[in-house]
C-alpha cells in the first residue's frame, strides 16, 4: 500500500466530516506534495492489518510523529473491519513525518509526511491551564469556562442528540460533562442502542470492542468540536447495571488506552476519570492512581485531567490533576480551594436548575445562577445542569434536548461580562474577601475590578481603588441583568453610592482601557 | 422602723409603676395580714440603712427568702440617699418570709412576711429551658424565640426610647439583646447622659456606682417586662472609650454583683456575659469563667445565661452557659451544633437587614427572613436586627427607635406558625436532614410536620410521615406569605404535587389535632 492509500478518511469519519463541515483535510495545494491539515486539527492514518487473531488485543501499532526536533509517539487502534488507526493533532504549522512501529509486519515500518497548514477561523486549539487559577486555548485566546451536563446524551435517540448539538450551538455553555459508557440511574432506565463490549445476555466479552459504539462517539465529539463545546469525558461512573464500573483491571487499562487512541488527537476532549469515583466501590484509590497514570502516559497532547467525587473530596493538589472539577456547594469554600491547591476550581456540580423531587435537581434558575457569580467572584468556574420534569421525560442533564429553564441566559450574560473582562490583558483574575463573606474578584493589572453583593444591599460603599488610574463605575443587577453606569469617576479610596439592592454587581472599569 | 415602712416602693419604682401599670404591689386584701405580690412580679425591701463610709463597698446586706421547706438568700444593693434595697422574684403562690444578713447593725435581722398570689394574667413568669433544645415560661406555655437587638437604646433619648417600647410592642419580636455599659462604635459617637460610675474628666470612681444610671436601666427593664419582651442583658463589650472593658477584677465582679442584685428579681432578664467577648483584649478566659460563677452563684432565680462571640465560638457545652447565643451566618451548621451542645441554639446574631456599607449590616429583608426559616427548620431560633440608614442617624440595631425594613412582617408570620405548632403538644422539635442540607423540622409526636424549601423549587416529593395518622397538607410561600391548602389527604409514603417555586415550606397536619 502506498503512503495515498493508506492515509485517507474513513468511512464514518467523511460521513461527519460531510454532516458537520469539518475542516480536515483541506484541499491538497498545488504547491504540496501530500495532504494538508489544519493545525490542531486531527489526522487519521488508516492501514489494512492482520485480519486473524483478536485484533483488538493481539496486535500492537503505535506511531511516531516528528516535526523538526519534537516528536510524538501515538497508540494506534483497530477499528474494525479490518482497519487499523492511528490519530495525531498536530500543533505546529509546518511538515511532519511519522513511522510506524506494529508487531504485524504489515503495519510495522510504515512512514509518510504531511503539511500542517495555519487553522482556519474558530479553531483555537486545544484548552490548557493558563496563569494558575484559569483556561486558556492553544492560540493564546483565553478560554472562560462554562460548563453544562448531559450525562447520558450519547444514549439517546438521533433527533434527541441533533437537538442537543443545536441547543448548545446557541447557549452560553462552552464544555460539556459527557459519560463514555452508558446510564442506570432514575430516569435513565433504559438499555443503549449499542454497548461498548460485544454482549450476550448479561455477560459481556471484555475480549475485544465495539467498533460502532466507539466510533458513535467519535462523531459526538467531533460534532461538539465544530461547535466550539469541549467534550468532558466521563471515563467510569457508577450509575451501571452492565458490569462496565467492576471490570477487571485488565479491561480497564485496555479500554483506557483504546479511549485515548480514539479520542485524544480531538482538540475539544478533556479527561474526567470518573464522576463520583468514591461511589465505584470496587475500585481502590491504587486503581484510581493507575488510571491517572495510563492517561497522562498514553494521551500524547496533555489534554485536561481531573476527577468528580460525591462524598470524599478528591486530593486535587496530586500532579496528574490539572484542575479540581468539584461535586460541591459549598461556593463560599472557591476562594480558599483554590489557594490551598493552585490550580483552577471548577464546580463542576453545584446542584442543577429544575423541579424534580431530588434535592440536587430542583435549584431556582436564580440560585444556579447566583453560584455562577459566587464561583466567578472567587475567581473560579461554576458548572450548570438542567433537571424539569417533562413529560418524555427528556432531562437535559442526562439526555440533552432542550433546555426549559431561565439560567442559561443569566448565565450567558455573566460569561460575556467576563470575557470582556479577560480581553482587557493578561495576568491572573486575583481574589478579594471582605470580612467574612466571598464578594470581590479583581484584575490584578487593576483594568477592571468587580464585586458581587449576593443578597447583601448596602446603598454605599468604599473601595481601595488602585492608586493612579481613574475609573468609571456601572452597577449591574444579576437577576434583572439591568446594567446601571454609576454618574462620576472613582480614583484612590472610593465612595459609591449604591442602589441599595440584593443580587447587585459593582464593576470599576480603567478610564481608556477596559 | 416597723415591716410597714420598710416594705415600700421606691420612688423611682413609683414612678415606673404608674407609668407601666405594673401589677405589684396589688392592693393588700383584707384577709391578708401585710402586702400581697403577683407570683413571678418582683418585692422590693426598702431599708434605711448607714449614711457614713462607702455604703456600696463597706456595707453588706442579704436576704433569705423561705417558703415552706424552700428558702432562697439574695443580695442587697445600696440604691443611693440612704435607701438600702433587697429584690425577691416569689415563684410560688403562698406566705413567704424573709429575713436579713448585714454588717450593719440597723439592717441586720430585719424579717417580715408577704402573701404572693397568682400571677395576673400576661405574667407566665421567667423563661427557661425546655425540652433540651427549647424555651419555655415558668407556667409551662412555651416560649418561641424571637428575638431583636437594640444594644445602646438605653443611652438614646426619652423620646427614642419611648418610641422603642412602642415599637417592640407591635412587633414579633420577643427577646431584646442590649448592653448594660454605653457603646462607642460606627453610628454611635456620642457620650451617654449619665454614667454607671461617677466620672471626672477621663477618670471614673470605681469604688461607688452611680445609682441614677441604674435605676434609669430598671426602668427600661422593666418596661420590656410589661410588654412581655425578655431583655438579654449584655455584662461587658468591647466597643467602649470609657474604660469599662478594662476594669480592674474586683470592679467587674462587684459591678456584676451589683447588677444581679439590681436585676436578677425581674422575671424578664436572661443575662449574656459578653458581645463578643473575644475582642476584649484585657479578659482571660480565667475572667470569663469566674464572670460566669458569680452569675450563675449571685443569682437566686437561675436566669438563662450565655455569651455571645466574634471570631472565637464559645465552647457552649460548658456547664454555666444554658443555651448558646452564637454570632454566626453558617445557618447550615445548626442542627449539628444543637446536637453537639445538646442546648438551644439561638442565632443571636447572623448579620442584620439593612443597606450600611458593613457586610453585617446589609442583608435584603428576604436574607434575614431566609436565616429564621433556616434556624427555625433546625429546632433552633433566629435573632433579627435592622441598619437601615437614616437622616437622624438612628439605627434600630443599636439605638431603637422604628422598624423600617420588611423582615418583621415575615418573621412575625414564622413566629405565628411556630406557635401553633407548639401549642399543638409537648415534646421536642425534631430534625430531618435530607442529603446535604437542612431543610426539615417535625415534631416527633408526628402532630405537625413541616419543610423548608429554601431555595429549591421541587414540583413533587415524597414525605414518610409517621404510620397510622392522616394528615392536611399546606404550602407556604415564605416570601409572598401565601398559604395554599393541598387538595386531599396524605399518609404513610406520602407523594405530594408542589407548585415548584422557590422559598416554599410544607406543613403538614394531623388531621384532627393540629
Amino acid at each position: 500500500m502506498n503512503r495515498r492509500d493508506m492515509i485517507k478518511l474513513s468511512s464514518f469519519a467523511a460521513a461527519a466530516a460531510s454532516a458537520a463541515s469539518l475542516p480536515e483535510p483541506v484541499e491538497a495545494q498545488d504547491s504540496q506534495p501530500g495532504p494538508s491539515y489544519g493545525r490542531w486539527d486531527h489526522v487519521e492514518l488508516d492501514f489494512e492489518g492482520p485480519a486473524e487473531g483478536n485484533r483488538f488485543i493481539d496486535v500492537t501499532l503505535s506511531a511516531t510523529f516528528q516535526y523538526l526536533h519534537r516528536s510524538i509517539t501515538v497508540q494506534g487502534f483497530y477499528d474494525g473491519e479490518g482497519s487499523y488507526k492511528v490519530r495525531f493533532m498536530p500543533d505546529e504549522v509546518g511538515v511532519w513525518t511519522w513511522t510506524t512501529v506494529s508487531n504485524a509486519p504489515a503495519l510495522n515500518g510504515q512512514s509518510g509526511s504531511f503539511e500542517c497548514v495555519p487553522a482556519q477561523p474558530g479553531n483555537r486549539g486545544p484548552v490548557s491551564v493558563r496563569d494558575s487559577y484559569h483556561f486558556g486555548y492553544a492560540d493564546g485566546t483565553p478560554f472562560v469556562e462554562c460548563g453544562t451536563t448531559c450525562y447520558a446524551w450519547a444514549f439517546q435517540s438521533e433527533a434527541t442528540q441533533k437537538q442537543t448539538i443545536e441547543t448548545l450551538s446557541s447557549s452560553p455553555f462552552n464544555k460539556l460533562r459527557m459519560c463514555l459508557f452508558p446510564k442506570w440511574y432514575q430516569h435513565n432506565r433504559k438499555e443503549p442502542p449499542m454497548y461498548p463490549f460485544p454482549r450476550s445476555g448479561e455477560t459481556n466479552d471484555y475480549s475485544t470492542f465495539n467498533p460502532a459504539y466507539f466510533q458513535h462517539l467519535d462523531r459526538l465529539i467531533l460534532e461538539l468540536r465544530r461547535i466550539g463545546v469541549q467534550a468532558d469525558l466521563i471515563l467510569f461512573h457508577p450509575y451501571d447495571k452492565w458490569g462496565y464500573q467492576s471490570m477487571p483491571a485488565e479491561v480497564d487499562d485496555r479500554y483506557l488506552r483504546y479511549v485515548i487512541a480514539r479520542f485524544s488527537a480531538f482538540r475539544n476532549v478533556w479527561w474526567s476519570l470518573a464522576n463520583e469515583y468514591d461511589l465505584l466501590r470496587d475500585k481502590s484509590s491504587a486503581d484510581w492512581d493507575r488510571f491517572a497514570r495510563i492517561v497522562a502516559e498514553y494521551d500524547g497532547f496533555d489534554h485536561l485531567r481531573s476527577i468528580h467525587y460525591c462524598f470524599h473530596q478528591y486530593e486535587y493538589t496530586r500532579g496528574w490533576c490539572t484542575h479540581a472539577g468539584v461535586q460541591d456547594s459549598r461556593m463560599e469554600m472557591a476562594a480558599s480551594w483554590r489557594a490551598d491547591w493552585r490550580k483552577p476550581v471548577v464546580f463542576d456540580e453545584c446542584k442543577y436548575e429544575g423541579n424534580i423531587a431530588s434535592r440536587w435537581g430542583n435549584l431556582s434558575a436564580d440560585a444556579m445562577t447566583r453560584r455562577f457569580w459566587l464561583a466567578a467572584a472567587q475567581g473560579t468556574y461554576c458548572g450548570h445542569g438542567e433537571t424539569y420534569l417533562s413529560p418524555e421525560d427528556i432531562l437535559w442533564w442526562s439526555h440533552g434536548g432542550v433546555l426549559h429553564g431561565q439560567s442559561p441566559a443569566k448565565i450567558a450574560f455573566l460569561r460575556q461580562l467576563l470575557e470582556e473582562t479577560i480581553a482587557v490583558g493578561p495576568g491572573p483574575i486575583g481574589f478579594t474577601a471582605i470580612a467574612d463573606d466571598p464578594v470581590g474578584a479583581r484584575r490584578p493589572n487593576g483594568a477592571v475590578i468587580f464585586y458581587y453583593f449576593d443578597e447583601h444591599q448596602a446603598a454605599e460603599g468604599t473601595y481601595f481603588l488602585p492608586e493612579g488610574k481613574t475609573y468609571t463605575a456601572e452597577y449591574i443587577n444579576t437577576v434583572t441583568l439591568a446594567r446601571t453606569p454609576l454618574p462620576g469617576e472613582y480614583s484612590g479610596t472610593a465612595e459609591v453610592k449604591l442602589p441599595g439592592t440584593p443580587w447587585g454587581s459593582l464593576w470599576f472599569r480603567e478610564k481608556g482601557i477596559a
